[in-house]
């Protein structure tokens, strides 16, 4: 069985070798990760190398190099202000030498530029690395929504874990108690992410369901559009409740449909019911909607005047999950998803959401 | 088998008679409830006798008596002020009035008068009647927890469903949209409360498990007290979202404790998370237990200033729950709850509550 050969494989590296860290992101949570995992590989020199390795996509600040600024003042001073970045955080600026002599790839970009990445690293990572995507979101392609370890996986033929879960950059960096999820297909693997990540304020708990716990930081944003959408029209307490709930339970069914394995216990993990709460509550996707009904401005102009460039990732994430939903002609048992769709793109009013 | 027998019965009663249902409770949700079914009886004349009796504790109000005023008024203008009740809504002031004849009785009074109220209609209540409790909480006897629907089951040995959800009653007295779960032990009684409470604003899963719904309503209240302290500590987000997520965790885990038939779908509708969601963010639980930490307060003094007389629930069910885990032995799987415990009744700091 291939799990068990790499299995194998595995504790042979780890019997011979210390695990390498490379963080493939420097942005705000590849910062506050390289911060904790940093933290982490000092408390275990048995099992991992002590340099903690971060690319970076080169800026110049002030006239520096951000990977120099990082190297000399070890702060993120871009993207992580004010957080000191352990001594064993190493930014380089090329990735192919960050990458080098690598066993654990932590993606942490945005998902447009993973396949990028990896196109540029196929061939020059260590034969024992594994990945993990801390990425949220999903690849459209023609063939329809795909998994952004799915990604990973099929272009660096290596075994990819995810992390997910209710953990908003700016307070995990200040230490603040919450928890995440670990998905993973090889135990082995999962219970060195596991070890990698976990501290006492940041909890790791490691699953067995990598589909679930990815599709979950996908599938919130819709959600998020939904609850968004329930507070500009002043709905009340209950009405986002139950819009939550809904979500919730139509993120369930879909990712049953997409992978019949997910589980139903990952939705009561980090990466689903925790992290559908804080981004129905906080958030941009919330945001938007929310503005969508108070300004009656579109979408797009919203995404435009609010989110600096960023990309409002629910909407495009109800267009995808429309499009698969259609063609299995599903709609009407998902009507949450569809709603959001409809008032997304086909002029429905946002009055609709509660129309299930 | 018990429950065939009761459904023959059942269906005779629908074929010979009409229900006739009967309120016992007329406070603000009693009050919100009456509505929606008297709405819901005309709409079904075959199946419902028109006329909806809603027990009222008598009071004075300017001189009238309370339940004149409804009878002439069709409005509760002390517990539900502005909102017309359906002329079918008839206010009595005697107990055993109210139920005479009735088919269907529906419980929403505080949870210290059940046993009373029980008392006094014990006997008297038709053969084919049936209960429904709305009541959100446990009783406290010598033997330990129980369950207010087993209270009303075993005094007036009927069939007790359940009804709870994310349902603030001035949301549903304004129709806005929100759903509930109906918890019954007979499918033919749990689809005639469904008929009975379900609208197009107040939608009604009926789901096989009286045990897990009634928990959820009573466990709850232990996670908003955990809540409020994490918002009095200023916690953040990602934190207040784990104590919910593992607060939902500890709520499944000790239903099953409770009943080992508890279902897991349980927590997914909206007598679990949705109900959590909306009594942790707002709720008077969640509001008193951050007050003790804004100012130092105990929570007896906390009840006495602002609960205007209510009890706080969730440090009663919180104590309730801990003498049940260590009698048992299980206080260490149960970190949140026993920490609540510790924090309510130990004297621990409200900062332990993320020690978990």
């Amino acid at each position: 069985m291939a799990g068990t050969n790499l299995a194998t494989k595995l504790s042979n590296v780890a019997l011979n070798n210390k695990e390498k860290v490379c963080l493939i992101g420097s942005g705000n949570w590849g910062s506050v990760i390289a911060k904790i995992v940093a933290e982490n590989v000092s408390k275990y020199p048995d099992q991992f190398d002590p340099e903690v390795r971060m690319w970076v996509f080169e800026e110049m600040i002030e006239g520096k190099r951000l990977s120099q600024i990082i190297n000399e003042k070890h702060e993120n001073v871009k993207y992580l202000p004010n957080v000191r970045l352990p001594d064993n955080v190493v930014a380089h600026p090329t990735l192919l030498n960050a990458v080098e002599a690598a066993t654990l790839l932590i993606f942490v970009i945005p998902h447009q530029f993973v396949k990028g990445a990896c196109d540029q690293i196929k061939g020059h990572v260590n034969p024992n690395a594994r990945a993990i995507s801390l990425i949220k979101g999903v690849d459209v392609s023609k063939s329809g929504l795909r998994l952004i370890s799915d990604v990973i996986k099929e272009n660096l033929e290596m075994d990819v874990s995810v992390l997910m879960g209710a953990n908003i950059a700016s307070e995990v960096a200040e230490e603040k108690f919450c928890e995440a999820t670990v998905g993973y297909r090889n135990e082995a693997n999962g219970l060195v992410w596991q070890r990698l990540f976990n501290t006492s304020y940041f909890k790791i708990a490691a699953i067995e369901d990598v589909e679930g716990v990815e599709l979950c930081g996908a599938l919130k944003n819709v959600v998020a559009i939904a609850a968004g959408l329930v507070d500009g029209l002043k709905y009340g307490d209950n009405t986002k409740a139950a819009i939550i709930r809904i979500g919730l339970s139509e993120m369930r069914k879909f990712s049953k449909l997409f992978e019949s394995n997910v589980k139903d216990n990952t939705f009561f993990e980090s990466c689903g019911i925790a992290d559908v709460i804080t981004t129905c509550f906080g958030g941009r996707n919330r945001k938007v909607a929310e503005a969508r009904v108070l300004t009656g401005k579109s979408f797009d102009q919203l995404e435009k005047e609010l989110l600096n460039g960023q990309k409002l990732q629910g909407t495009l994430t109800a267009k995808e999950v429309h499009i698969i939903l259609e063609q299995k002609g599903l709609c009407h048992e998902f009507p949450l998803f569809t709603q959001v769709y409809n008032i997304c793109y086909e002029g429905h009013e946002p009055s609709a959401i509660i129309k299930l």
